[in-house]
């Protein structure tokens, strides 16, 4: 059944709170499960205040003094009754249904409306035994929160029970729908806060309803929690009329229930007996769709929540309303110290919630009470998807060697770098079929990966036409997920990972910058994970930036943007890794390894079109071990000091590299040349600022401590000097690299604009090697014709010269 | 009237193309009209395909032969089309109804069905004289496309009335809102492709019809093009029931019509009927609200516009369907040299449009199709509104210097930094009325700007509660923006510059990277417009970035975030700024000539708490103007050469060199110290990288050639590094900033924990002097017991000593 919109409509205000309002009729709790479940909520309520609060006198025992309360009043009042409130009605369906569940929490700010119940539930002192089910632990409880040493104010990693802080907001549906995936059994309940809607990775991630297989995958419950108010604003869609809401939510793809009023015993069966309605809905969805055996996209049951913002809290301070407005959003009283009529109201309201009949004497929740709270691993707090490492089993894992190319002489022919992964991911996709997905927005076939669609489809449950026949690879039972969202794919991808599977996403380099701040966010969350014993780990998120700019030069300047590895080196090291393999062989290497590490961002970059093949396998595993390297083929120096060290990284930059060393050998056979190829960047940084970096001796006996070194990299060339700027021979270190000089171009005018082509590279070299200074003027003016000659050909013919797309190592 | 849903959902199939289906009935062109308005159609697709294919034969007066093929073949052929025939029948309103319109392409790719109908009209050769409207000019108009020296395959800066290239996806729709606010004869249509419409940028954006004031601002008329395919898959929306995507543009607030089909004939018909439709209903919106005076939100129309990707081009290629399958996305037909079958079929494909009808001998546009073009300024190429400079008035500004602040001593009185901004803010929107916005997530009051709303509410037109008047600060009226989409006010706000306004937008520093990847492609946007002579100066880009890293240790660790200044540095120098005012005053006057100044990004970081002050005005602007420099009152050397350098870039990083400076003043009076301050930070960069740079000589007597610099940066240290690598006196020069140690903390535990405090850098100072290496190991350790202190009173209190709190400059 759908939602009664008579009902929904019949709302004469959007803010006309009070009885419940209801699409669901019925009251199903019996008056001693109403009482209850109400006191578990006062329960609830009076731990979120004292959290904000205090930070002695946690059970009110004695009257409430100014030493009592926190010096420094922090956490978000505004949410929290409302998380709460769905938070002890799940754990009543968790119980009638037996359900597997989780709760993600999109405003994580209101965290104390969170760890109240799991507090409550005894998960927090299992994992934390100082905070302990007594009062002393409620003390400590109390006062760690939002404090130094403590935990933050969101629903941190600390968190037991989560996987999304909620700090900063948009992605909770996206990472509520990654769970899911290949969860048959699982549902994640999301609260969306009306704040967080307004973003637009929220907004697009409700699509995520369309990338479910009701068969093989589990459900989302989203529930959007219109409190009505941002910090200091109203919300669009709190303001909007119950039919524009209707009609979006609809237009979504979900049938939405609305669930809206003040009045607590109304709302507690309202939203009883909507949950039950929601259960029962995503039952028999299931139900019907596994034992009919053919999955079609339904409707699923989505909730509108509204309630007063501060809900249960002081409804005017200072003669201001405060409960049902903006002003609830963060601490409603303030200044106990000087102000005993705050002090007075904070007093009466945590008594209003009757703290001596929900606690007994010792500080534990009674156990009338205690009861409510599903047992063991089914409480939301203990649910192993929510610590997923518990889940992860190790990847099925081909042995990557047999994917791998001949290359029986470097630099002779040129393949797809991406295609052999492609095949790789094929064949582990195969392996563990229900334990990896591939993601990518739209560009897995463009990005060479489309092996993987001889064994696994894109996803695809919308309405299907003829022609998809035809190369569509469109399936419901695909595990490629294609969407033209990043964001919604990264989510997905780390709410996949979160639960303790493993995934793969490709994607244009330009355009990874659209998740710079989800990779932040990440990143941030594994660090914290890290510091956590009781976190399992997780399989590391892979993410292979393709499509990069070197060959962007004929979709112009805008897709031209190699910088997001600058934001990556500013997380931490030990989440953090960044390769650039620059052939088959070495990429499939890299791709293996990253594949099976844990706790990491992984991050690849390697072009998906033809590119010169230099390393076979061999080669290449002990390359990539080691990171970097001398490749001794492209060398002449033969041990001794070079005059000059021609070092790169990045496919195009090592073959212009290597180009520029073959004229430079040509022109002056008696110069002394080493080639250095650099696989993993933070091999270059100190072994003191990144586990993965070089010790000084071992960089310097690389890199000479006095002879020039000449480095074309793929990036923004101030990279690799931020990396390097403490080695010896810094001073010596010329990079070359993107500088912003992009329109549309040929591919070898776009290396001459950033001056990262053979000619200017072998010019830099010519520059910079003393005893070249004359010597090297002839060659240096030739080099320069050539160079001239190479863009007018490309200018009046639209391509580059064949000798240049045909180049191959000449020795 | 609203759609009629009847229609709609009639359609039986979502593929189903023929007969044009549509939600408004009417045949409103005559015969005469329809064959013309046809065969322009025509002359833009042949257009279209002669960008793609061609390089000489233009009017294909000969047989078309191999070597009047480009090599290489590049462009997307799929929208164009569908982007030429809206585009016509926009031609036809603007002149039947006199319209102010200009047109923003989404799908940017689909750049071929823009610049036809641009040419077609004779801006193009206006501008571009070389690309004469005659068999020449077509041949150069035809090479130029997608080839080096030309012009890109997006709706780049380069096209003439594009303010959007449509490069990356997402951003359409609030870039075309923006336009029109304060533009009350506007209406800017927005064609969104059905690969874009998937973005989350772009899902949220659709609310922004909440923030037109019918009154004041002009029109947006959306067009989803559903042509059903990205780059080898089906979209999301494009596969939706016809229910579902109405029922989702009704909950946005909208009233879709739909025009749906391929037969030309009725397609034209339905188009001119509903584009008569829209124009007719978006003036009657606007003519009784500004009769009646009051504004509402009404339901503004929008466009589902279904048609084939690739229309008109081959249907089968190699046997395999193409027009209306995601084959046509590209290039329809390819390897011309050794394929006489796709050579014959291009031809063939061309001449389907009847090229000699349509160009005269000499190539031109037969007059009679001439005249369906608008004259002068109307044409959509030659708006105004889209070389927004022409239309741009400089800023009335108050005198900066009244909003100072006294400070009769340095270092003596605490004052928020941004909250006499926020009255300089009041006071220019006041005297710019029309001119100037202010853009902020929800986030203007946190952010201490709120005096604006003296003078401008925040803008709300959706529903108002009783409880709105109490603090609320709403108003129909405001120019304040609010709303927590980054992405959707940075949209908004390059729209209103591009259009020839001014605004100004404040975000929290570490939720700023949501827009990196539009920060980028504005820096680009902007970087290839300085390139253009007939492209006027629009006024900078002003990003406040305040909430910053040092005080968000109470939010913790995900708020915690300096690095967009990276992402920024990484741009062209000619459009990026980048300011640390560390007081008031500074702030003011950077503020003031940011505002003043035209074509740049400027990113100004700035904290809101309170802060200690150092400088007056009239200090404060000299130091502004020469961007960094001796703060001789902080300092002791007395013109000599110092025994360190204490610099320092940020609010709180100059308060704790401050610091750790008397500090180490008092334990060693002989010490002699010199205090520099850095708020334009392109200073550090050489002036060979960056126009701000200073020269070498400049560096060195500032920061000396060879004593120890302690530098207490704000963002993350590597960025200093990166910018002074190749000074003098760069081996000595030590940074501290943010290294991602943070959680919930207090202000001084955040510092110490990434040694950015006074006590780490006072010890830092003594490490690096060397004539404190022995003498200096009492005080170090005096400071070392004194940061534990200070930690554990934080761990005890929450709060940081009274003593650091008031910390005051003792000298």
């Amino acid at each position: 059944m759908v939602a009664t919109p008579e009902k929904a409509t019949a709302i004469e205000s959007i803010s006309a709170f009070g009885q419940a309002r209801s699409s669901v009729e019925g009251t199903p709790l019996s008056s001693d499960e109403l009482r209850k479940i109400h006191a578990y909520w006062q329960a609830c309520n009076y731990l979120a205040v004292g959290m904000i609060y205090l930070r002695d006198n946690p059970l009110l025992k004695e009257p409430l003094k100014p030493e009592h309360i926190k010096k420094r009043l922090l956490g978000h009042w505004g949410s929290s009754p409302g998380l709460s409130f769905l938070y002890i009605h799940l754990n009543r369906v968790i119980k009638k249904y037996d359900v597997d569940a989780i709760y993600l929490t999109g405003p994580g700010h209101g965290a104390p409306g969170v760890l109240a119940p799991i507090y409550l539930e005894g998960t927090y002192s299992e994992i934390y035994p100082d905070k302990s089910e007594d009062e002393e632990g409620l003390r400590k409880f109390f006062r760690q929160f939002s404090f130094p040493g403590g935990v933050g104010s969101h629903c941190t990693p600390e968190t037991p029970g989560s996987i999304h802080e909620g700090g900063e907001l948009g992605y909770s549906i996206s990472h509520a729908y990654g769970t899911v995936f290949d969860n048959p059994d699982l549902i994640s309940v999301v609260v969306v806060g009306d704040g967080e809607s307004e973003t637009g990775p929220l907004a697009t991630a409700w699509h995520s309803n369309k990338f479910i297989n009701p068969i093989r995958d589990g459900a989302v419950l989203p529930i959007l929690h219109l409190n009505g108010y941002k910090i200091n604003n109203p919300t669009i869609l709190s303001r909007v009329s119950p039919e524009e809401l209707e009609d979006l939510f609809k237009g979504y793809g979900y049938t939405p229930y609305f669930v809206e009023g003040s009045d607590p015993e109304s709302m507690h069966q309202a939203m009883a007996a909507t949950l039950d309605r929601c259960i029962s809905e995503i039952r028999k969805i299931q139900q019907e769709a596994r034992s009919r055996g053919t999955a079609t996209r339904p409707r699923w049951p989505m909730i509108v929540f509204r309630s007063p913002k501060g809900w249960t809290g002081p409804s005017y301070v200072n003669g201001r309303k405060v409960e049902g407005f903006w002003r609830a959003h963060q601490v409603p009283l303030s200044g106990m110290n000087n102000n005993p009529e705050h002090l007075r109201m904070l007093e009466e309201w945590m008594k209003s919630y009757k703290p001596e009949a929900l606690f007994d004497d010792t500080g534990k929740l009674i156990d009338e009470l205690k009861e409510l709270a599903p047992k063991g691993d089914r409480r939301m707090s203990a649910n192993p998807h929510a610590n997923g490492g518990l889940l992860r089993k190790d990847l099925r894992m081909p042995d990557f060697r047999k994917y791998g190319i001949e290359v029986p002489k470097p630099g002779q022919s040129e393949v797809s770098n991406t295609q052999p992964l492609g095949v790789f991911l094929r064949d582990i996709m195969k392996m563990n079929p229900q334990n990896f997905r591939v993601f990518g927005p739209d560009e897995n076939t463009s990005n060479k990966l489309d092996a993987v669609y001889e064994v696994s489809k894109k996803f695809w449950i919308a309405e299907y036409l003829p022609e998809d026949a035809d190369g569509g690879e469109l399936s419901p039972d695909g595990r490629v997920m294609e969407m033209l969202s990043e964001h919604t794919l990264e989510g997905w991808l780390e709410g996949y990972l979160l639960t303790g599977r493993h995934g793969f996403f490709s994607t244009y380099e330009a355009f990874v910058h659209v998740i710079d701040s989800m990779f932040n966010q990440h990143a941030k969350w594994l660090d914290i994970c890290n510091q956590l014993s009781w976190r399992a780990d997780i399989a590391s998120l892979n993410l292979l930036i393709t499509s990069t700019v070197w060959r962007q030069d004929h979709n112009g300047f805008t897709h031209q943007d190699p910088g997001f590895i600058d934001i990556v080196v500013n997380k931490s090291p030990d989440v953090t890794r960044i390769y650039l393999p620059p052939d088959v062989n070495t990429l499939l290497s890299v791709g293996d390894h990253c594949l099976r590490s844990k706790n990491y961002i992984n991050v690849i970059v390697s072009d998906k079109q033809l590119h010169l093949q230099y390393m076979d396998m061999e080669a290449a595993i002990a390359h990539c071990t080691k990171g970097l390297g001398i490749w001794d083929w492209a060398s002449n120096d033969r041990g001794e000091e070079p005059d000059v060290v021609m070092a790169c990284a990045g496919d195009i930059p090592t073959q212009e590299a290597l180009a520029a060393t073959a004229m430079l050998r040509a022109e002056f056979p008696e110069l002394k040349i080493r080639f250095i190829n650099v696989v993993d960047l933070f091999k270059l940084q100190p072994d003191t600022e990144h586990p993965h970096g070089l010790s000084d001796r071992d960089f310097d006996s690389l890199f000479t401590v006095d002879r020039p070194i000449i480095f074309n990299f793929h990036g923004y060339p101030w990279l690799i000097h931020r990396l390097t700027y403490r080695r010896t021979n810094h001073k010596n270190l010329h990079v070359r690299g993107y500088k912003e000089k992009g329109n549309i171009n040929t591919p070898l005018e776009l290396a001459i604009n950033n001056q990262v082509d053979r000619f200017s590279i072998a010019m830099d070299a010519i520059d910079r090697i003393p005893k070249l200074k004359v010597a090297g003027a002839h060659a240096k003016e030739k080099f320069k014709n050539e160079q001239i000659s190479c863009r007018h050909y490309a200018y009046e013919f639209g391509i580059d010269k064949p000798e240049i797309v045909n180049w191959k190592w000449p020795y």
